[in-house]
Parts: structure tokens; sequence; C-alpha cells
């Protein structure tokens, strides 16, 4: 048998308990989203920038008090609700998630519309090279899963056909075809006119692991 | 002539100004990637949560009293400096930045050493693949700089040897070969044991607006 590198948990909470954690912890990364933001692009003055600093690391303080070791994870309810709240593209509770509301609109196929905003910036008003990556391993990735056969990444190309400019995003991935274990996987990245500016095709595979386990229990569907 | 489709602008800044600007605004950013890490992890009661959400707002409102539209984008002081501070990956004022702090060995090398924590998790406790995407592609794309030979991405392929654990790990990138305008980059992503868990190659091209201005200035080393 293939080794597990990770364990999946189950949590004993109802759905209302979800329901009011979304609400809660949620709306803090929304929040923090929007501090993070404009933290980069104030131009108020040293002594205020100094000022807010203290009372972010009060913050912290008050939230460091009761807090996991570790890394969030991803866990199931015994409702079959997911908790992948950690993801670094699509965590409700990570705010440097943008984050992703990826759709499956059928399928094998995957589609995201978002704003990527100042934050994610690599040449000057463009989306970072590396932010279009991050972005298309996700929404690629949750192809496979949407058409039954879930994998990880084990390859990915990415081709830059033109500078994407940050607001208005999209991006669309589907299953171009299965080879064994394999699932290949087409993906790009359109700015807001709708115009393709990077073109992706990715390797998926199935650890042997994973193909044990999700026997066992339905793939995550990140949240 | 080629189009620029982005402009790198000149501030009038001392030096004294830019270490300031550094300490206090740098200072901010790491202030909130503490305070983003542990908003992800915290277990504190969800009234508490609240309170620290409406807090958070309310910084937000004061830093949002006075800042720049759109994105920070790139500028050069007239002393060498390079303000490159929202770069998505290695921007100093960029709280979703890890940061990393590229250093270049030799001509034509990059390496870096960096903590991944809970922020940039995909599978569970490992990093997430497009986030290794993202970091290689800012090691590897400063490579051709540091060679001389600067370029933007055309082409990245990842082949994703193993899952990545959260927590320290080095990334090292180094031109292969050029070929006309294409410098071929070759990069890997290492564990904390040094074992590489991700190989990559990139084409990197500089376009022709960006030769013709870049005969005139020095190639941004981003900060």
């Amino acid at each position: 048998m293939g080794q597990t590198p990770f364990e999946y948990r189950t949590v004993e909470l109802s759905e209302e308990e979800i329901a009011e954690e979304r609400e809660v912890y949620g709306g803090l990364a929304a929040s923090l989203r929007r501090l993070n933001d404009v933290s980069l692009r104030t131009t108020v003055d040293a002594d205020e920038v100094r000022e807010v600093s203290a009372l972010v690391d009060e913050l912290a303080e008050r939230l460091g008090k009761s807090a996991i070791e570790g890394s969030f994870g991803i866990s199931f309810t015994r409702h079959g609700s997911v908790r992948g709240y950690g993801n670094a593209v699509v965590g409700l509770r990570n705010p440097i998630a943008v984050p992703l509301d990826i759709e499956w609109p059928e399928k094998g196929r995957t589609r995201a519309e978002f704003e990527l905003n100042a934050l994610y910036e690599g040449p000057p008003g463009m989306v970072h090279g590396g932010v279009a990556a991050l972005v298309l391993d996700q929404v690629m990735g949750e192809a496979p899963a949407s058409g039954g056969t879930p994998g990880m990444t084990g390859v990915l190309t990415l081709r830059y056909r033109r500078p994407t400019p940050l607001g208005h995003c999209s991006a669309e991935a589907w299953i171009d075809r299965r080879d064994g274990v394999k699932t290949i996987v087409k993906g790009v990245l359109r700015n807001a006119e709708g115009e393709t500016t990077v073109e992706a095709e990715g390797v998926f595979i199935l650890p042997r692991w994973a193909r044990e386990k999700l026997a066992e229990q339905q793939p995550p569907r990140y949240e």
C-alpha cells in the first residue's frame, strides 16, 4: 500500500455550527483582505502607520490566545461538508486567498471569475506570472475531481501569451483526455476583455494511497 | 518600436527617506503577516472574532484615508534604489508576500531560503502546488536578470516530484542556456531536508520595448 503523506480529519459539527463558522471566520478573513490591500496602497504618514502596526500586533495577540499549531488542514463533517478553509487559493478563512469561488458547470469542467487587486502584482499594473500559475493550478486541479477522477498536480506547463492586467479575470479548465491514472487538463486565464493571456496544460495523477482513501469518502471540494 | 505595456516611475526620495519608508511600511507588512497567519489558526470564540473583525475594519479605514489608486507599481529613485514593494512574492510592503529575500550569489544564479506557514497550504500540511509555482517563477525570473539578460516569463514547466511539507524551504535557479532573446532557466524547490520536491524549467524572453527601455536604465531588482 502506498504511503499516506497527510490526513483528512473528520470533525463533529452540526450544519448550523458550520454556517456560523463560515460567517464569523469568513468575515474576519474578508476584513483582513481589505486591510491587506489598503496597507499596501496607503500614503498616511509614518506616525499613523506605526500606531496602526502596534494595534495590528495587539489583534494578533488576542487571536493567538487560543490557536491550533501547524496548519489548518482539510476536514470533513459527518454531514458531508468539507472544511478546506486554509487553502491558499480558495480558503474561506485564508486572508491571502483571493478567494476563488470555483464552479463546476459540468463534469470535468471548472471555471471561476475573480478580481486580482494590487496584492497580486508582478510587473507594474500586471498580474504576477506566478499568481497566474497559482490560480490555474487550483482551477485545473479541481477539473479531474469534478470529472470523478481526482488527482494531484504531476506536471504543470504555463504559456504566457501576453501580460494580464490587474482587475477582473476569469479562468477555465477542462479535462482534455485520460491516460491510465493520469488526467490531462487544459486551462486558460483570461483578462477582463475575455482574451486568453495564459494557456496551461496539467497532468494530474492520483497516488495509490489516495485511490484507496477516496474509495471510502468523497473527494474534497474546497471551500 | 514595440508597445510598452507598463511604466517604471522615478521618485524623488533621499536614501534616508527610503530607509525610513522600509522600516515603517515594511514593519506594517510584517505585523500583518503575523495577524494573517494567526487569524487562520485561531480558535478564540465567535464574539471575540467579531470584535477583532470590527477593529480590523477600523484600521482599514484609517489607512484608507489617504491611499494611491490602483497598484503599487515599481519605481526607481535617482540614487538607484528600486521600490518594487508591491510584488506578490518579494514585496516588502505586500503582506501576502512570503516575502522572499532572493540572493544573487553569482551571475546567472539565484537562491532563497524561506518559511512557508499555514497561509500557503494546499493538501493538509503541504505547500500548495501553485505556491511552489509562484515562488519558483520569481526566483527563476531573477536568474536571467542576475546574468545580465533580464526577461519576462514565456513558458514555465513544473514537475512535482513529491509533496513539499510546510515549514522551511529553499529554492535555487540558474541559467541553463541562451537562445537568441530567450534565456532558459532551471530551478528547484527543496524541503527542509534539502531534498528536491519540484523541478522547473522556464523560458524567459525580453520583449523589444523592454530591450529599448533597459538600454536606458538598470533592470529592476525587486525588494
